[in-house]
């Protein structure tokens, strides 16, 4: 249909979540569309006509998922390892056997952009047809440049494949390479001073993350790769405070940087300095599961801050391998006590917040046609299922990439 | 086609699930069905003509995976008593207004057998699209002879419209109705004298369950119920033990029980009598994460004593709401530490030992032909994965119900 069409769903129960408290329900409502923009959301009798419509029978619609926090393109998979261990092989006898992350670095180097689109476009659908419309998608299995700009490449093809808006981090901190073992300063300054350049010039990378923990990089280092990401104006987003309170949050904070994830271990000044910065807290509950983590983040904390907390998935091969974001808000809930508006605005606005993004995460005029629409009646139900039915339609930037009604 | 005809499926890497140990794999194989059974599991070469054939291109193919228990028939759900709990809400206040259980009980009761079946069916095919083939279904949301005939109607006619094989229980000693307040013996003698013989007659029941706790029914009563059950012909299995122990699953296999389900707090004594019985444990590890439980059923026991372990969803709308066997078994291995081969097995050849049937679990000449092909390399992948992709196809009884390939 020519571009300029306009697209119309009439009579769905609309959770806009506009404003700041409540889903902003609209009952009995129209959504009108024109390429890639909503233009009209409101009373059905008052929609503009349309030249093309669809009824949606009084289903629930709400804004495309945005899951904000993913490791999806990576070859190999760490089942093996998985079984493993819950036969009883200690973590050490695995990480001498090559395992761990190691793992996933060796056959992501080995695998060529084909095989690595190949082996993750099935994870980007697999969200895709539960609801996600926009997806960040990681670096950090390459650890050498070649590598890493290939992840990116493979990313950015997700989305084109998929139909999905991908955005994408340069997380060339996540883990020491082989190559500079025992030489992290030495990492951190390869990245800054000749790959940062790179990166940036290319323009596959959307921001730049890096993994700040005993067992990734240190503050001082993160701080270094910060500072040079922003003087290549790329903004910047931590792995902090996952395991322990090495004061990430903080440190995120004070570059402005757009989020602070996982953020178990963060301390009240930690908090403070994410409210002072406007940085969003992303909460990652697939890996505080998949761990078995006891220690929780401080949401109410959070709270009486205003600091805004997203909820993603954390999709990865070790430490989260969970393909839902709607389960991940359901473990938000579950297990962080989130109240299930918090876990809808932590997987739309707050997560477009996270990436930086103003121009979804609502249903209203001006921002991106990105809907879904399920077989539900409460916006409280889409968090209540633990891995529940699958959404009725997915709507992206206007036109429909994933649809199970006739 | 005509019902004589052989069909095929050439190529995959096959999960039998032969023998006690292991996957029983079988490497680029075929299996061969006519009908509903089975004819053929073998080397490709040797494989006997087909009038149609598919590839399966190197994936995995597994039994038909088989929930067995599950009280996926009810009207209305408790997503609106999710959210308010998490806003702050007591479980006491919750009760006082009508909430928990009793919620469930009054719109079932007020739902006729079409909106039952139109509420409840897509819960069957999000289950059946996830790689249900075989899926048990409780009533006990009617607590009157008229609803839970009801109930236990639409529950067959679910089979009927997703192409999966129902087993049902009547559960009529699930909560006790308000008519019967303060009367318990009376109610159960009510469902021994009177409820019975009708659910017999019926034929719409293949076996019957009580809840057997402190909040539920005691010892004594279920033991009227199991003894008034067999007279009739029908087996008994029991929610057994899932808050405190009460000797359930004793009292299960002193009746010679299908299976004990729950057990987290099933004492030495209780394994010990399952094993002689013959009775399976039933795990429902979403009720224990919905919960946040803390007291792990005794799996190194029932390992111990060669008692089966099945995992299932237990898929109701106040403790376990969850849509997802293959979420089951990787909460089976992240919270209760079982393998992945336990959990396959517990979610296909002990799933139906726990369901009294034979005919379907394995991959074998004879069996039901009941299969899953996964896009998977490895077995323990099905486990590994939190809400991972649909599986390609799922065949039962011999025709395909649910594809995402072309
Ligand atoms: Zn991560
Ligand atoms: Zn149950």
């Amino acid at each position: 249909m020519p571009a300029t069409d306009r697209l119309a769903l009439h009579g769905a129960r609309v959770a806009t979540l506009e404003g700041s408290e409540g889903y902003g329900l609209v009952e009995n409502a129209s959504v009108v569309w024109r390429g890639e923009r909503i233009e009209y959301v409101g009373p059905r009798g008052a929609a503009p006509p349309a030249e093309r419509e669809w009824e949606a029978g009084g289903a629930l619609l709400t804004p495309g998922l945005i899951d904000c926090h993913t490791h999806l393109v990576f070859a190999g998979n760490r089942a093996g390892e998985f079984e493993q261990r819950l036969k009883g092989v200690s973590y050490a006898e695995i990480a001498r056997a090559g395992g761990g992350i190691a793992a996933s670095v060796r056959a992501t180097r080995e695998a060529d952009e084909d095989a690595l689109l190949a082996a993750s476009l099935p994870r980007a659908l697999a969200l895709r047809d539960d609801g996600v419309t926009t997806v960040e998608i990681k670096s950090g299995y390459g650890l050498d440049l070649d590598s890493e700009l290939r992840m990116l490449r493979a990313a950015r093809r997700i989305g084109e494949a998929s139909g999905q808006s991908v955005r994408t981090s340069f997380l060339g901190a996540h883990a020491l390479p082989p190559e500079f073992a025992g030489r992290a300063d030495d990492y951190i300054a390869r990245i800054c001073e000749d790959w940062l350049p790179q990166i940036a010039e290319s323009g596959l990378a959307d921001a730049v993350d890096a993994y700040c923990e005993g067992i990734g990089f240190s503050p001082d280092q993160v701080d270094r790769l910060f500072s040079a990401a922003r003087r290549h104006g790329l903004p910047v987003k931590l792995h902090a405070d996952q395991l322990s309170d090495l004061g990430g949050a903080a440190l995120l904070a004070h570059h402005g940087g757009l989020s602070a994830d996982h953020v178990e271990y963060t301390s009240a000044e930690g908090v403070a300095a994410m409210a002072t910065a406007g940085s969003v807290a992303v909460l990652l509950p697939g890996a505080f599961y998949a761990l078995r983590e006891t220690t929780l983040p401080p949401i109410a904390a959070f709270r009486e801050h205003g600091v805004a907390m997203a909820v993603a998935t954390d999709l990865n091969p070790g430490t989260s391998p969970l393909a839902s974001l709607r389960t991940a808000m359901n473990m938000a809930c579950v297990l962080f006590r989130l109240t299930p508006e918090e876990a809808l605005r932590g997987a739309t606005v707050h997560a477009a917040r996270a990436l930086g993004l103003s121009d979804r995460g609502r249903i209203a005029p001006g921002q991106r046609a990105d809907l879904v629409l399920w077989q539900a009646e409460q916006p409280a139900e889409l968090a209540y299922w633990t891995a529940g039915a699958a959404p009725l339609r997915v709507i992206a930037g206007g036109r429909q990439i994933s649809c199970v009604a006739p």
